[in-house]
């Protein structure tokens, strides 16, 4: 099968090759009769342009690329990323724009992606994720003048616009109810420490503890690298403690899950011998027993969010950068006072 | 930061821009001390041909191309397909291949997707996941000569090279080992009924009973959704019965969790009065209690596997279906012999 040209369309309709190039382009020079004939031929005999000769016009890519730093086995496990896939790419179709995806090892290797991209005109911008402490893929993409979208932030995006919510005031909400419980040690396994947003949630977290009074020996945050093996040796390690804590809260849902069995092992009961958060919630925490309290945002419109932004940005506004709403406690069975506090 | 031109390697070397494009695309025409200056300048400058260049000059798009038809929230909770695109990502990396991924509401969103793909010369081939009986994207991609592998088969991928692998003798091996555990109840929450491996997962499943001897009345197949949600309903409707099985097994993980769920919520304890099996294998599988016996197989080696397929197919070959590895049973703690057989 022949793909079809403008000079399939041309014949059919009788008219020359420009007529039909000015018809397509909606430019003047043909009348609104013919141009309405042409239209229904390229629709008829499914004519698109090619991208090649689109993007050689000066025209876009019509894709966003999208480049993620994490070791393949983890992404296969969590849901955020496909969360978050989804509700950009929700976003991307109703535009006619694709998602170049691409898995990378490292920070250096995801820069020569972004070069490549650029270079190639592969892509009309792209969003970056896991946001580090001076991240050095930001004056990149500043240099490059390729138009980038971070999720994450606000500090530390340079000139790039971001799309973030207040983990500040989901960590306060959070402590505050567990402490309310009548909880005095609580602790948090928490994410990669060279994340921005563990770090964010982390300052919080002691902030939010100096308080309310909390002793600061009690208040531990452990990191982790969000696999369930890891989550389950930090709960391991909290738990076997002199002063054990009562609450713990996790950056992921998986991790709160291996929490959860960590507890059954040890032969503690959740929620009266410990309570247990996650942070993002999934459906995964309403399939588990308890189900899990958990820290409940939409990721699909957060990642939608953040599409459209970029979109803006490849059209050539100046985005600024855009919070989203902060996540709120969906208490569910696995928090509750503790039994001996 | 202007994206250099062959104009610039000219001008840094000293030679035509004829020299340096015989120079990059490895015509004969200029001395290998002259090709290899030529080269460390493009390297140098961080040159590369544009992809919009190469695609106008009869080159490829550099772009394998994935449509997902599965709602988007599911999608985020089901590891299988992030661990099949991790590993398609990994092989496509290798070569310099980008990955283009779109998700789409229904089967003929999906074959407008391929006709657009196809058009625009987006991508130079396409990943077929979820085939379904008499499916119709099938005859639409052999019509349009776009290289495709489907995932899956070997039946109904028409001339299409498929990667599969057997379903019959994972399923086999599964009721054969809960059945010499004595188990003669034997239940099973299959997928959605419409796609082909489901269909021969039933096939299989009642043949062997049959084999074995079991009672056809108890040895039913519910359908699904892939959801956990769907996956609890199911099981609630199968432990509520006369004569309820003594043992399920469940087409993915996260129902099978569910299940497990529902067993407790129900009063029945997991493995003495209910065997749980989950296809395919997950991490998940090992951070619940009991950890969940499972079917195992590498996933994403089955999606490297479709990828190398595919890049061959666009380099020409005539590629032939390739059987990968069965999965085997890892029996975990979620299995037992019946309290009351």
């Amino acid at each position: 099968m022949k793909r079809p040209t403008i000079a399939d369309i041309a014949r059919r309709a009788g008219v020359s090759k420009g007529a039909v190039s000015y018809a397509l382009n909606g430019q003047p020079g043909v009348s609104d009769a013919t141009r309405r004939r042409i239209m229904a031929i390229a629709d008829e005999i499914g004519f698109s342009p090619s991208s090649a000769a689109r993007a050689l016009s000066g025209a876009n890519a019509r894709a966003v690329g999208l480049a993620l730093c994490r070791p393949a086995r983890t992404l296969g496990i969590e849901p955020f990323f496909m969360e978050l896939i989804s509700g950009v790419e929700a976003e991307l179709s109703a535009r006619s724009y694709a998602l170049t995806l691409q898995v990378v090892a490292d920070p250096d290797a995801e820069i020569a992606v972004y070069r490549r991209w650029w270079g190639e005109r592969r892509v009309d911008g792209v969003l970056l994720c896991d946001l580090r402490t001076d991240d050095r893929r930001v004056p990149v993409l500043e240099q490059l003048q390729l138009p980038a979208v971070v999720i994450g932030g606000p500090d530390g995006t340079g000139t790039l616009p971001g799309v973030w919510s207040d983990e500040a005031a989901a960590l306060a909400e959070t402590v505050e109810y567990l402490a309310a419980l009548g909880h005095r040690r609580v602790a948090r396994v928490g994410g990669l420490p060279e994340l921005q947003h563990t770090r964010a949630r982390t300052d919080a977290f002691h902030a939010v503890a100096a308080r309310l009074g909390l002793d600061p020996a009690d208040t531990v945050t452990v990191p982790s690298d969000y696999t369930g093996e890891d989550g389950a040796r930090a709960t391991r390690r909290l738990l076997s403690a002199a002063r054990r804590p009562t609450a713990v809260i996790y950056d992921n849902d998986v991790m709160a899950i291996a929490g959860l069995s960590v507890a059954q092992e040890m032969g503690l009961a959740v929620p009266g011998d410990l309570s247990v958060v996650a942070w993002d919630d999934s459906p995964l925490c309403r399939l588990v027993r308890p189900p899990l309290t958990a820290l409940s945002r939409d990721i699909p419109a957060y990642g939608g969010r953040a599409a459209r932004l970029l979109l803006d940005a490849v059209a050539g506004a100046r985005a600024a950068g855009v919070q989203t709403p902060a996540g709120h406690l969906t208490p569910r069975g696995s928090t509750a006072p503790p039994r001996t506090p």
